[in-house]
């Protein structure tokens, strides 16, 4: 695979000096063009062997282009922060917005890949993470992202002449970042990146193999990538797209698996405050015993309209330290998460180890609201149930604990609700027009709901649907089944 | 002083019933009030003794309010993210931007506190941390902060009576955060409380005592407190501003300190390119052998337009590990940023222990820019420089070097550096009209300048003023004097 990067590339003084004369104009015009429209942000991914001058050409790329666009990140062992949520947690906060461009060095690639080079990853799980890989970087290329690769190559004799060379004599910006140790492991390397480049080179994602003997040839190329990718895409050359898959199947006869849930359950008044201060007593404790401890959990309450989310929430906070919780009301995306993928502003949102995060409206937004407002289109919350499915498996994967609650009422219940509010004077602020809108939908959002239902309750997140026609009941199942699940991983 | 709060008062339920209805309804116009017009921000502190319901309390104001414009945070024990930032960092995150209310359990105020109450802090010590508290708190309110800080009273029985209740029945949302170790420190935590109270408690940032036997009581009052103040400054009474102090004199002669500087100074191609090499193999060198161990870089270059800044950072950054320097261009503030303080967007970009960071412009900006343009009052900028000596005290406290950079070239130097630019391709984006507008303020700037230098130069952060006619010169100079900084430390 890496024959050909192996050749002799070279570029001497005068043939370098003219070509970086037309690339930084292109670069710098195509990048300042991209920042003004903000049609796309574009992900640049640095790796190679050591002593190939991946840190340099970085930097020359940072000379040749307006620094105030672009963000170089750079990772290295994760710090106790980053270990404290998933493994993929860091590399979202380099997703840069619309209009900007992010340079990522030791990227998602690294670790797996450092991994297997040392033997310490077998084949088959190996193979897994590639396959996560791909399935994270087909997300972001349809939200949109304009994503590189670049392998920075050397043959075993480049990279020894090269190490002896920064070795001999120091000179501006010349060191090695010794990320594969050297030479010791150029077999095992070139051995990885060839799986690794064979397995996840995707038309939305390529690799590009970057011959790096010479620095000329190297930094020109680097930049000539970037800048032919920006200008074809801007130019309005179609970007490739990931396969997209449809989910859903219409229904025939319109029955839900909302349908099935009996909405007569209820509870007492004194049955309910006894349960409820005994699951929250029963929460409380399982905090203290150390439920939270090297874990994680995220709880998301959907649901229709005054179905009692916000009750139900205010149930389980109050029954824990509020040092350990998070809330997090979801209503439309600001400007700046709009510019990023959707996922963006719930990976910022997620709890450390330790802590509890409420989500208040989720992701789901997605395939609910998104969906039957038409804010987006089918073929985007078509693919989201898979990438949903993903994001909660690599919760799961990190020891996160996802609850998921649908809470349902009746469309008599919703109304008489409705009424309630528009009648006390501190309630009317939580009927709006909007209210009234998504009722007129209802079926639409309940075919919604069943779609969303049947094709995210997994194992590692499953769905539970509370029937919320009475509070009481609904407030209690929604802390017992809280309760249960501690329990069930204590 | 809590005599007063010990008095018995209380609201029966009937009493309790009106009081919180007439309470939602303002609480809740005057939340979604603000919110819409977005003038200020609010800050509320929550302290005081255990057992006193200052939970229960919170989460009444959650239910009384929308969720969804204002946020609970709590601290607790910092984690090792935090511990590897200033003290201040975390608590930079809760500060809201306009229009939104912050609600703030463990405050800034917590640590010091009960560092004092456990004996851990003298007098002394304690007294300049509240200076501290003090100075930043009057930054927030001159910001346009509105800040109302809760101190939950028990007297001894009344505390003795609470904590029995509680445990002898567990009832739903009931438990104690035993912050001070319960009774045991009564008057040690009364005590101190009292002087945190005398010696904190300001117009634009008052301490009310909360009466909290009776819990109806004490969740109207902390919700009639919050629902009052925001009314009243809604209503356009004027808020209490810490005092203006006016920091500069007009300097008779027009001359600056930049007129002192040498500009012929320069290298010539060879010594430059050997010394380059040199300061940056020991920048190196330095970072290997541990000079960012425990501490943390921040790096501020400031100058004239066209002066070099870029080419002298690139310097410093080419001769470093990617993972370990940060860089941030500094532009015009975002949106966001504009609705916060405005030192907020700098603390966000803070280095970790481990890390440097470099500001291409900085928080300086309020003194230059701001001040020349009148972007900000002349008491805003006035007020900059304590508020900057402060911020770079607290950085210096915790392990921080700072390292200002001023890049100073002739009048005529620059104008030869805008014709170049212009003429060529890839440096024309760099000359826009906004640099020959601020070339026309030239002396403005210098007075600026002269004024910010003296007044923010301080042994913590002292400025270094770079000749930078030379290039050569100046991007050595920076070099050396971040080696030299980083060996006087070692």
């Amino acid at each position: 695979m890496f024959e050909v990067a192996e050749q002799k590339h070279s570029l001497n003084k005068e043939a370098y000096r003219e070509a970086v004369e037309t690339l930084r104009f292109d670069l710098l015009s195509r990048q300042l063009e991209l920042a003004e429209k903000r049609d796309f942000s574009v992900i640049v991914v640095v790796s190679g062997v050591d002593g190939a001058g991946k840190g340099e050409a970085i930097h020359s790329l940072f000379e040749w282009m307006d620094p105030k666009h672009m963000k170089a990140h750079a990772f290295g062992e994760p710090t106790e922060e980053q270990r404290m949520h998933p493994r993929m947690w860091r590399y979202w906060h380099a997703v840069p917005p619309k209009g900007e461009i992010a340079v990522v060095f030791g990227s998602w690639y690294f670790d797996p890949m450092r991994a297997r080079v040392l033997g310490e990853r077998d084949a088959a799980s190996f193979d897994r993470e590639l396959g996560a890989i791909n399935r994270f970087e087909a997300m972001l290329a349809s939200e949109g992202v304009l994503i590189l690769k670049l392998w920075f190559h050397l043959s075993l004799e480049q990279q020894k002449k090269r190490l002896a060379a920064i070795a001999r004599k120091p000179s501006p910006g010349l060191h090695v970042l010794a990320e594969w140790s050297g030479v010791a492991n150029h077999a095992a390397v070139n051995e990885t990146s060839e799986t690794v480049i064979r397995r996840t080179n995707a038309a939305h994602a390529p690799w590009i193999v970057v011959p790096s003997a010479d620095g000329h040839y190297r930094d020109v190329m680097l930049g000539r990538t970037i800048a032919d990718a920006i200008g074809e895409r801007m130019a309005g050359k179609e970007p490739a797209r990931p396969e997209a898959v449809s989910m859903t199947a219409p229904s025939i006869d319109g029955r839900t698996i909302l349908d099935s849930l009996d909405l007569g359950k209820s509870l007492d008044k004194s049955s309910y405050e006894r349960q409820l201060a005994r699951y929250q007593h029963r929460l409380f404790k399982l905090a203290e015993k150390g439920a939270f401890d090297g874990r994680a959990v995220v709880t998301v309450f959907e649901g229709w309209d005054a179905a009692g989310k916000g009750g139900a929430i205010r149930r389980i906070v109050r029954a824990l330290d509020p040092r350990m919780v998070r809330m997090f009301p979801i209503s439309a995306p600001s400007e700046e998460e709009l510019a990023h993928p959707y996922l963006w502003r719930f990976w910022r949102r997620l709890p450390r180890h330790g802590q509890l995060s409420v989500f208040d409206r989720s992701w789901y937004g997605r395939v609910l609201v998104e969906r039957v407002e038409g804010f987006c289109d089918e073929a985007d919350w078509q693919r989201a149930y898979t990438e949903i499915n993903d994001f909660e498996t690599q919760l799961a994967d990190d020891n996160y604990l996802v609850l998921k609650f649908w809470l349902h009422i009746s469309k008599d219940e919703q109304l008489k609700r409705f009424k309630a509010r528009e009648q006390t004077p501190f309630k009317q602020y939580k009927i709006t027009d909007d209210d009234w809108r998504n009722r007129r939908q209802w079926d639409a959002y309940a075919v919604a709901a069943n779609d969303m239902i049947e094709r995210t309750s997994t194992r590692a997140a499953p769905w539970t649907l509370i029937e919320a026609e009475d509070k009481r009941h609904a407030r209690v199942k929604v802390l017992k089944t809280l309760c249960k699940r501690l329990e069930s991983v204590l």
